[in-house]
């Protein structure tokens, strides 16, 4: 599917809303296929030795992935992720955290993607956790009400 | 290993701060290899479709199983999760998140854990996630400075 | 889906042909979503430690778990593999494996089991493998040809 | 660690022995920290629907990520599978399979691992699955006896 700038360009400012916004997710550039988002570290992120906590680097793995996902799906097709895998390479910490998504297999109803998610210090950055993940694009109407 | 009592209570007080107090995080119940946690679902919680983000269910499945692996290991060690796979059975919605983590295997360096994630909505519980975790209980003098 | 019991007997049946035969499964017992199987160990099942090859334990918890989700869909859906995660437990050695899995939920398009495989010796059995799956159910005449 | 030509020729050799060589796996080529492997497709690798067998990717996925792991580590230690987790890309069938493994991170006693299999027929290839995998490198005296 050909999808134009416009359609891009918002798929990338409705990226950030709700929980993303909370968490401070930035997108930093979205093309077909391929998703890159960024966090900048704050207090509020850390776990208990003062570390990145797993869950915020999970939620950049799966949403970056979700919306790489929506840049090669029909308009009318939502994204839902279905299951995924991550593995932690290293405790993170540093300036921001960058998410890097890219779609493996562009199915029809399943979309398989994989995201690494970087630490970076200065000029430094370190692979921190890698993630496999399966998203479903569901027809709107088939979406249910929350 | 027989965890005291004063111990047990620590814990289950050290399981929210920084990233789990800022998404909301209340233990409810740990006991040796297993934890509750539950979250009061708010809008600043929500996905672009209306549901509780999969990065906030993952979050509650990931720390719910690390502190009930803490519970388990001697208390100079640390819990680090290795790995995740998590999947999502329904889109989530209700009055609050509640995550039940167990410990399934309990070696010297590596516990294996399962978290199952429901969403309560007045008397109504639903199964909306299952995970399959891998925590390293590593020795605190082993644990990098962040 | 009310399946009837000459579906569930032949699909018991089917379960055992080509690599599972060459691997040597027993179907045990096929109710609705669960299904349970047997494989007897030969020295040509084990790694180079002298304990059961993982590869064939995940072939047991996939395929187990594959046929309890064919007993759940019309007869003119067939079930693939999407994903799965398997943790090891412990080295598996003994008489026999016994793999028993269920269907957690059961969608029009998607299924997601789980499957506990044991090892049993004499009278004693230990879990030494848990997996996590995601099935499709795919429309017959969707299936490609090999 | 150096690892010395007579021992990665040594590992490439002891690599096929039991299950995998049951199985028909062939090694092509190992340098450290990465593995090449090949089935040959025959039609005890199928499964219902004549595609080549989950199992049996999944086998190649694993050991083919074991011995690369095993590259990388002191001799007096063996390679154990924590566990992995695979997404299946495409229904596979062709004339051979060949897996690409290679270590993403080395630390004392945890790996993790990715595989890449392929389905080749004739001069054609197709990614069919990718996997994710953790290893533990245990000290020979600390794994058990079968």
């Amino acid at each position: 599917m050909d999808i134009g700038k416009e359609r891009l360009h918002s798929l990338k400012e409705e990226a950030v809303q709700g929980f993303t916004a909370y968490c401070g997710l930035e997108p930093v550039s979205l093309e077909p296929g391929r998703f890159v988002t960024r966090v900048r570290i704050r207090d509020c992120h850390l776990q208990q030795d003062g570390f990145v906590h797993a869950g915020l680097i999970a939620t950049m793995a799966d949403h970056t992935a979700g919306y790489a996902s929506f840049s090669l799906v029909p308009p009318d097709r939502r994204i839902l992720t279905v299951e995924y895998k991550i593995n932690f390479l290293s405790p993170a910490s540093g300036d921001y955290l960058e998410c890097r998504s890219r779609v493996l297999k562009s199915g029809k109803t399943l979309l398989v993607t994989e995201s690494d998610v970087y630490a970076v210090r200065g000029d430094k950055e370190a692979l921190v956790a890698k993630a496999l993940l399966t998203m479903a694009a569901v027809p709107q109407d088939k979406v249910p009400e929350p």
